[in-house]
């Protein structure tokens, strides 16, 4: 799917009372994306702008809410750069849902609930002539893998991960910008909502049914790989996962990657939100996905990307990765703290 | 979900042209259901009985039509006992569908098309007051995996395979069997529309959201517990298959299963559809399975179950049964061919 955003727009990112720590989609955005913020709407921070809140981004105005954003920019779309647990539409966002689509935005939204499906934003979305973006609302027209994505002309980077929430969004998107850097023709491949709010389309493997879930990854790979020649995609969960090993493993089995990125967050003991689950050792990790692509694609762990946010200091975070890297058997960085480097060159 | 069939019903199966080598679903009733099969639909073999083409189960005549059926009959239920590729609804049922909701009956299908989406057959159920269960809709109440199936007061033995189509129904529901002959209170708990046929109840995994797979699967663990001492659970896919891994994975995650039993099918080489994919050595299977349920939950590979039916003589499947378990170190047999004494000894 495509979410309608081109380089050139400028969008609107609402995140009331979340942003920047609670706004995970926002500040992805703010980071990555290649379009531009024209303001953040977060009631809680009005007046103050993002430099505030969020260093090394591109500042803009946060505002109250959309009409004030429209009297200082004209954005192209609106953006749900938040999401509550359970996926649901805060009633206290119709206002400014409803002014960006009178002012003729696009409203790209990444929740459960389908903005397109709410009568008064279809109505309204039709009178104006804007589309109503789902990212979360997979195409209807998914089917089977054929088993081909190992046959793309491009080498295929995926991200894995020790768990949920370890950085393999960040780590891949940030792998994509040093590949550029360095003059590689690098594609970003994304799997998650605010992946495909930033790159501007992508498929939602999650919400995809468990037998098409595979065959989504491989409809990806082989578009993408189409216009470039390296392909870094962005995983989901963990192979060990009570609730979402499955995804894990269709986007394994789906990209049929030639390399993996195995990411982790230092100090993590248990898988997150599964408290009675605990991590087990890293390395136990490295045979895990190796095992288990070698008889589908064979995939080979290259680096470790770590998270090292619980770490305060330069040193311990530095001797985090030191450790990380042993236990791996792979080179490994932070990718946010210490950037990229040692990952590219293992590639 | 339940498909409304009481052990002390009566069903029609419909099995046009495909009876009985290609109509596995209407087979698998006949073979384990635990009602009965009043007449079978196919008309190419209208005058025969099932004991013609199928022996080793109940009788039943074979009729052309739904009306010939009615005539000799008092079903519950038409079952369609066959899918053609894609899951579509062949129009030539037609007819016997309308006659049967007009006689009263229930109509049970496993297409990718729902009968109850049908606009004619809506009506036509509605005002009949007979109901339209498409067993391949997933309940819409399924949520993530609380990774709780461990705790089930049950032990759980799940079948696994080297490939699709190796004989894990079929395994699971001749243990089940063979369990009660033995006094065990055993539960079969179903995971695809011809077990749920045959069960009356169940969740189709592959057609769930790849988030939920796992919570589904742990759902049906969870309510089966409370009825059983010992759950078999239909395993699906195998956990190196090019396009449905990740519904194997969900399985062996959400069940969280004690044991496991890996099935094979007799010489088969590759993936069947996927002829580029060669089968790896079978003991590998033991090692992947193995591994990557033991940082959930752990499970051991107890037995082998091998489908010996391309052997001719029942030495050469006596020497294939023990090839499989010298290959992965357990004991071994073919369910059909040889019962599953060996299985149950050995959980």
């Amino acid at each position: 799917m495509s979410t309608s955003l081109d380089p050139d727009d400028e969008v609107v990112v609402l995140a009331h009372e979340r942003f920047p720590n609670r706004a995970k989609t926002a500040v992805g955005v703010l980071r990555y994306a290649d379009y531009d913020v024209a303001a953040v709407l977060d009631r809680d921070h009005a007046g103050d702008t993002v430099a505030d809140h969020l260093p090394g981004v591109s500042d803009a105005p946060i505002v109250a809410d959309m009409t004030e954003a429209l009297a200082v920019a004209d954005p192209d779309a609106l953006l749900v750069g938040i999401a509550p647990i359970g996926g649901g539409f805060d009633e206290s966002w119709r206002g400014d849902v409803r002014a960006a689509i009178e002012a003729g935005c696009d409203v790209v939204a990444g929740l459960h609930y389908f903005l397109a499906d709410d009568a008064e934003f279809a109505a309204l979305a039709d009178d104006h002539g804007v589309d109503l973006v789902d990212v979360r609302r997979p195409p209807d027209d998914l089917t089977v893998s054929e088993g081909r994505a190992r046959d793309a002309d491009a080498d295929v980077v995926l991200t894995v991960g020790t768990d949920c929430s370890t950085g393999k969004m960040t780590t891949t998107l940030e792998l994509v910008a040093a590949a550029r850097e360095r003059g590689i023709d690098a594609g970003f491949v994304p799997t998650g909502q605010t992946g495909i709010m930033i790159a501007g389309w992508g498929i939602p493997v999650d919400r995809v049914i468990s037998d098409f879930a595979a065959g989504a990854v491989e409809r990806m790979i082989l578009d993408a790989a189409e216009d470039h020649d390296v392909l870094f995609v962005e995983g989901q969960g963990t192979i060990v996962h009570p609730a979402y090993s499955g995804v894990t493993c269709s986007l394994l089995h789906g990209a049929m990657p030639d390399s993996l990125v195995l990411t982790h967050s230092a100090g993590r003991e248990a898988i997150h939100g599964y408290e009675d689950f605990p991590i087990p050792p890293v390395e136990t990790y490295v045979d895990l996905y190796e095992d288990l692509s070698e008889s589908v694609a064979p995939a080979s762990v290259v680096a470790g990307a770590l998270d090292t946010r619980a770490q305060d200091s330069e040193a311990a975070a530095e001797a985090a990765v030191d450790d990380y890297a042993d236990a791996i058997g792979r080179p490994a960085t932070d990718p946010v703290r210490f950037g990229v480097s040692e990952i590219l060159d293992a590639l």
